[in-house]
């Protein structure tokens, strides 16, 4: 079976980062594609882990070679998905997943309409509130920003092909795998299950 | 949110009755719609429990009375789906499970589409003949018949959404489960989730 195109997305602050540690910790199997960022690195946060962490210059020069199957300008950042080869690994059977901004992930949603769009919620927007205010990375005027920009960002996932609300990050994760099971389950992935060699 | 309609069926033998009933088991708020045949009770059935069982001309008072949300002649037999309120009960948030063969899972397929279709398949064609023989229900000539129909129902299989290969009730039953919980977390069926009352 080829692999499946795995787009984890959701707005600023809904906890897209953890979840899909939780995914990929607890599926091997699963590759994480790394994305490409000019932001600064957050406290923790390891070049060519996390993201692949650029000069402006660098990302425009990445751009320019085609290096990207999208990108997009978020906050005055850009982040890219390096296309990395995934259509090759997919191909191969691998599955990837990938860690997108909302903007981003509706590009790829264009180009690659047979992947598995996944929306995070938060459960609420005060929650989402502590959540990006506890991150402490934030001034207040960047804050004020992103939870203006969340309400609107919300609403874009109802392009999505599936919503998760993230109350803990066990449930959404559950709910994350029991997606990618179902996926694989889908008859147009099986079509050679249909074709039994040989008969009676 | 709107209940599920979960249709599950699959070529003859291929264990449908054993796999709803570990569902059922295991996710009690799953009611089970209860089929009606023409056919004789194998042992161990029970009338208003695994199917109603119907004479022919009782049958076909019911098909007059509009009581079926579909119908169908299977091998001679007569199986059908009664209505009892599917609707209802669907609006009320309540999830139904129905089995059917897999001519009536079309049948309900064209007229409720939004229906979760799962087909159950064998593990292989030599597996399915141990079970359709094993069941020592079947005369040399109707067995024939089954086997020579299944390859024909598998194929039908293709106008399904999920194909769950059914070779240990526990692994088909954990692929139900997760494409029920996937289900449940579909865009489409969440609008609500994406209305935040008040904002900031």
């Amino acid at each position: 079976m080829r692999g499946l195109l795995i787009v984890i997305s959701g707005a600023s602050g809904t906890g897209k980062g953890t979840v899909c540690k939780k995914i990929l910790n607890d599926l091997p199997a699963v590759a994480y594609s790394i994305s490409a960022t000019t932001r600064e690195p957050r406290p923790g946060e390891t070049d060519g882990r996390e993201y692949y962490f650029l000069g402006r210059d660098e990302f425009k020069s990445w751009i320019a070679d085609g290096k990207f199957l999208e990108y997009a300008q978020v906050y005055g950042n850009f982040y890219g998905t390096p296309l990395n080869k995934i259509e090759e690994r997919l191909n191969r059977g691998e599955d990837i997943l990938l860690e997108i901004d909302v903007q981003g992930a509706l590009n790829v949603k264009k180009k690659c309409p047979e992947g598995i769009f996944i929306f995070l919620l938060p459960p609420s927007l005060d929650e989402l509130k502590r959540r990006i205010e506890g991150r402490g990375t934030e001034t207040p005027a960047s804050l004020e920003r992103r939870l203006k920009n969340a309400v609107a960002e919300i609403k874009i996932g109802l392009e999505y092909d599936y919503v998760v609300v993230n109350d803990t990050i066990e449930n959404a994760a559950e709910k994350i795998k029991a997606i990618l099971t179902a996926e694989r389950c889908k008859v147009s992935r099986n079509a050679d299950k249909f074709i039994f060699e040989g008969g009676f």
